[in-house]
């Protein structure tokens, strides 16, 4: 009985509008949920059912200055992934209001140190997917392709506070989005420990980098301009994954089954 | 002004207890966020703050199996974060309602093959963490850390529904909480690619297998009787880490800073 009950309410109310977009999106995106063939299925399932919590969230667009702030400044209460996440839905709560109100901030302080310190994805990656996903639903999949690969692939931190609470130099390109790789190459190249001030403040920086990120995404799909830019498919590798096979398995790549 | 009223509404409203409960969760998991020794501060500074979210939620006990069923059929619906999201947070609907009701699980299907399929992360235990936290606040931490160790350890999938969708043989030990590792040796173990019926079969398997051992974590807890079981310190590391350093580094792992 639950497990009727349970799959009938477990949806979010999803217009054809929304599976349209979630279509292009995935055209776009290229992503695993692609590989299985059945994302369209769920989403006509998904679409024909209106009970279950209201999803996306009404958006309002946000100076990415700002939402980087406090960013930067919740790193310091709660960490990244809560961090990250406060960036977008605080300033939400401040001009929207409603469901957002409701949204427990503290639900997403575990991903810290790549999830309670097992160094694996950047919580900053974590609660800004999130945030991403509230506020645009199907629609937020090629930003988060976007995120994902922006983080990897740039100098970070890229936003540095007016104000800063500690001083260092060093800006580093992770390859990955996992914690371990980015605070590690971080941390060599500063000569900074992991309990530092120099490395907290960095991670801090490198919070506030990808909330001021998600809001000019957010906001350029708020005003219908926003175009996707990752082109990898993970389908095509035969495998998830982050693009960096060397990075572990150097010249012994596995063949695809 | 944004971030002043900000950080004073992105808290939840914590008790004295939850204050005193959650400095033994971070005494028992020892995880990153000790590592900076504010952790205390920041939680003493939430507690005087009434306003924001509720959080954590009313958690009913729940059947595991029931769990483990309504992750599995959701698995097949939205993938592995939301399935096993949704094995806890479905039935809390059913029993406690209120806040539950609010929160759309479509937030988190993002999670799917490690963040949009690249491989971090594996989404059960992205969204089951979620879950975890809405229900248990900051005694959510020890559980997190073992649910960590139990899917990295363990012959998965564990469990079995009465009727699959899919056989298949294999059981493998990722040694990992990253969903490229964990997926790939078990693609290696069983001969079976990506897109195959088994290998969706066995992420939808072991999805349900996450969704069990989070409710009988949280059962236990609820009953008063939940033990942690993680004892690792990633702070004694000096870095953030899934413990198993060897494995990407081989013999040459670095020394601490």
């Amino acid at each position: 009985m639950m497990e009727q009950k349970g799959t009938t309410k477990d949806q979010g109310s999803i217009s054809r509008r929304d599976l349209l977009r979630g279509a292009g999106a995935i055209a776009a995106g290229g992503a695993f949920a692609a590989a299985g063939g059945t994302t369209l299925v769920g989403m006509a399932e998904a679409s024909k059912q209106a009970g279950g919590a209201i999803y996306p969230w009404k958006y309002a667009k946000i100076d990415p200055d700002k939402a980087a702030m406090v960013a930067y400044n919740n790193w310091y209460r709660n960490f990244c992934s809560y961090g990250a996440a406060s960036g977008i839905i605080v300033p939400q709560r401040e001009l929207v209001g409603g469901p957002w109100n409701s949204f427990p901030l503290m639900a997403l302080k575990f991903g810290e140190g790549g999830v309670e310190g097992w160094g694996t994805l950047c919580g900053c990656l974590l609660g800004g997917s999130v945030a991403i996903s509230l506020a645009a639903g199907h629609d937020g999949k090629p930003m988060i392709n976007d995120l994902m690969q922006w983080y990897s692939e740039t100098m970070q931190p890229v936003f540095k506070p007016k104000k800063p609470r500690a001083r260092f130099k060093s800006k580093t390109v992770s390859g990955s989005p996992l914690c371990h790789i980015s605070v590690g190459k971080w941390m060599k190249a500063e000569g900074k420990s992991l309990g530092s001030a120099e490395r907290r403040d960095r991670c801090a920086r490198l919070t506030a980098s990808v909330s001021y990120k998600i809001a000019t995404m957010l906001n350029d799909w708020a005003d219908g301009k926003y175009k996707p830019s990752y082109t990898n498919k993970q389908s095509a590798v035969g495998i998830t994954t982050q693009n960096n096979c060397t990075g572990c398995h150097g010249s012994d790549v596995p063949s695809p089954i």
